[in-house]
């Protein structure tokens, strides 16, 4: 189910100043992260609709970002 | 300074059922998330510190993305 690979959300998290990363925290950020990133993609498939598209453009993602 | 890959987020956008989905959608929508994920693993990283940690845990990361 889960598409966001686990590699980048570790770095992301050493570049966020962790000494050490437990596996377990990597998975709970990467679900988080996926979850966020579903529902704003919903909420821009609804806004490009709203807009007579049938293509989602940066424009619905910007403003799904801040509903 | 971008870590997560756009393919997931493609994918993600089709998931939520998009038709077609513009390039400049997939960027925005990983900035957007990209930028959400680093500071809720700065977050983290503090929530770790604040009980006396070096390794960055789910309980953490569960904590940070409640505030």
């Amino acid at each position: 189910m889960a598409e966001i690979p686990l590699a980048p959300i570790q770095r992301i998290i050493k570049k966020a100043g962790a000494e050490r990363v437990g596996e377990d925290a990597v998975h709970a950020l990467r679900d988080h992260v996926e979850k966020e990133c579903l529902e704003a993609a919903r909420m821009a498939v609804q806004l490009a609709a709203h807009a007579g598209r049938k293509t989602v453009r940066s424009s619905d993602v910007e403003l799904a970002v801040q509903a």
